[in-house]
């Protein structure tokens, strides 16, 4: 396998952008990531394209929205498609664009995600947050996104005693990073008392432990390790890149206290990269729900079962911390864009690893290795990645 | 890159399937594709899965569709993900599923698609076909998939004279190749008068020169080049796999009496593989219209432009002539499963090589190279793939 790095990223701020659809959006993200690769680059150089999306298909453009993007911005010819695991498609994009580069069939690939959740016909913004679960058994039978993060939750605390206040630490900490965040979609503090007493979702998660829905997208180019130095001096090598997978119904899994294919994707993304939890230093995770950062802490190794709360109680995966977690203020507080979200995370990571992040309070200083950690519906798919600065 | 060879494929029969789900369907076929690998095979081999799909999105399962089927069938924790480019959406997971074979990255991977369009809710099985377009241009304009190839049809007569009995050649030819077809959603002779006196669809084309809505599924099973001989001594190489794409909207192109990403991606194809137009003995092509077949034989090199019903007339692309074109009836008279459609392809090719097309009067025998068409949409992108017979 050709080795992987990533020479170029952009995306959109997140959020609610009603007069901006999936060609708007996704332009945007494109025209920032081709400018951000440092020297004798050109947009022809780019070979096929990845693109996340979960809503097409229910909305706007219902087929080959890939080629249809591509084309809208100029480039109509080269192979495109459409990639979808849910909120995990953006990932999965560039899992699936990564390996293109790594085959060796080509050298500069695009790996995007875009989705647009805030003005859609009728209730297809919601109803695609109904799209976590297994359709025969949760969502026909009434169950929720939201509803079923919360039984793993309900679960959780009931084996290892995590508390609604230690539940609460994970979104007070994000909205924070988000201040200093221009494109996050909310830059607003947080306060402990606030995040324990929103209106109620579905026990134990009030609004604050639930991320928003968002407009957005995240474009990353991608370039065989060989060649990438003839457009930068600073790439960031994609060292390892896994998916796996686990039953959409959680009923069927192991264990309802983690998330299986997470396990399983992290186990190969480490060994690819010949790294462990232990070498990381910062990760972009998966927050869709408070419990859900708390089980990736877990899941990637960071601490053992059970241990999560801790983590976040001694500051470790803050800011300023051992190994900030969500530095960008993650899906909670940045927004989730289901299909960008994957790509998103990369984009973030790019930046952190170059010491390229504008806000100075939001660069984490002297981080060398990264993970980013991303879950499609309630654990059916993950994709985790593990990224080192080129030297 | 690692060559690629295919080990197994199964199918279901095209068609109405009234009582089978998508679960149904995909099993079905992929229990027949398993069962097709002649050695030391066990499922657990299988280490990623690529799955092609339209209309999950719109229906049954919204998200993380792949992962729900290799649950289903037992196989719950390996990479699984869905492939989306309207009607090329189970050529381009044979496309993704092959690059993941050719990275080296794995040694056995699903190629695999799945579609139900004949009994879901409301007019998603009819609305899915207004999918082809430029949902902004085309599809909200009020074209329709019919109307759009009707367009290419009646400027392809204009430009080469081509004659509306000519047209009718095509589902003819296919009509006849699907009677020896058990699997075939027709297995019905079609006669010259009949095809071009069909109740009117869009001008030029009647009810005949138009491919049907179809359930059914399709997988694939490849294998690294290097190991295939483990599980079998006649195993199909995958010489030569490659997409392209075009703008979406017809307005917008090069030309339209041929499809310029049909060109880019055989033009790629044949120079993985090292062959050339003439050096294929059978193919497979995407003749979701009637005149898109005979397009498909000018974009892919079997003839110059213009010169493609001549073919039929000759009888070359017939069974039993020097070019058999569509042996299993094509989608016109086998069906057309949109996700599916690409990987049957493969599966029809794999048999035809191997000489284990089990009805001896659809066996094109001593064939040694084939070719696959897959054409999304109107042609915003294709998958054009090179068989190889081993020795």
């Amino acid at each position: 396998m050709e080795e992987v790095a990533i020479i170029g990223a952009g995306q959109t701020p997140y959020g609610e952008f009603l007069y901006k659809g999936l060609k708007e959006l996704f332009t945007e993200a494109y025209l920032e990531a081709v400018a951000s690769v440092d020297r004798d680059f050109s947009p022809d150089l780019i070979e096929a394209a990845y693109i996340g999306c979960l809503s097409a298909g229910g909305g706007f453009q219902l087929g080959q929205l890939a080629p249809l993007l591509m084309g809208h911005v100029g480039l109509p010819d080269i192979p495109a498609v459409r990639v979808e695991n849910a909120c995990a498609s953006g990932g999965f994009a560039l899992y699936t664009a990564a390996m293109a580069v790594a085959a060796g069939r080509h050298e500069v690939v695009l790996a995007a995600g875009v989705e647009k959740m805030r003005d859609v016909a009728g209730d297809k913004g919601r109803l695609w947050l109904g799209v976590s679960g297994d359709t025969e058994y949760e969502r026909l039978a009434g169950s929720t996104f939201a509803g079923i993060y919360a039984l793993m939750a309900n679960r959780y605390m009931h084996d290892y005693g995590l508390t609604r206040e230690q539940l609460s630490l994970v979104p007070v900490k994000n909205h924070r990073h988000a201040l200093a965040n221009p494109k996050a979609q909310f830059r607003r503090e947080l306060t402990l008392e606030e995040a324990m007493s929103g209106p109620m979702v579905a026990y134990p998660f009030n609004v604050w432990d639930c991320s928003p829905t968002s407009d957005g997208a995240a474009v990353v180019v991608l370039c065989n390790a060989k060649t990438a130095l003839r457009f930068t001096d600073r790439p960031v090598y994609l060292a390892g890149f896994a998916a796996a997978s686990d039953y959409l119904a959680v009923h069927d899994r192991e264990t309802t206290t983690g998330l299986g294919a997470v396990r399983r994707a992290a186990a190969a993304a480490y060994r690819q990269a010949g790294l462990g939890p232990g070498d990381i230093d910062l990760a972009e995770v998966h927050d869709c729900f408070s419990i859900a950062e708390i089980m990736a802490y877990e899941d990637l190794g960071f601490c053992r079962p059970g241990e999560g709360a801790r983590l976040l109680e001694e500051g470790r995966t803050t800011l300023g911390g051992g190994l900030p977690v969500n530095p960008s203020g993650g899906l909670k507080a940045k927004g989730h864009p289901l299909g960008a979200t994957g790509c998103g995370q990369a984009c973030e990571i790019f930046h952190q690893l170059r010491g390229t992040v504008r806000e100075p309070s939001r660069q984490v200083s002297g981080a060398r290795t990264a993970l980013s950690h991303n879950v499609g519906g309630s654990g059916g798919s993950a994709v985790v990645c593990v990224y080192r600065k080129g030297e």
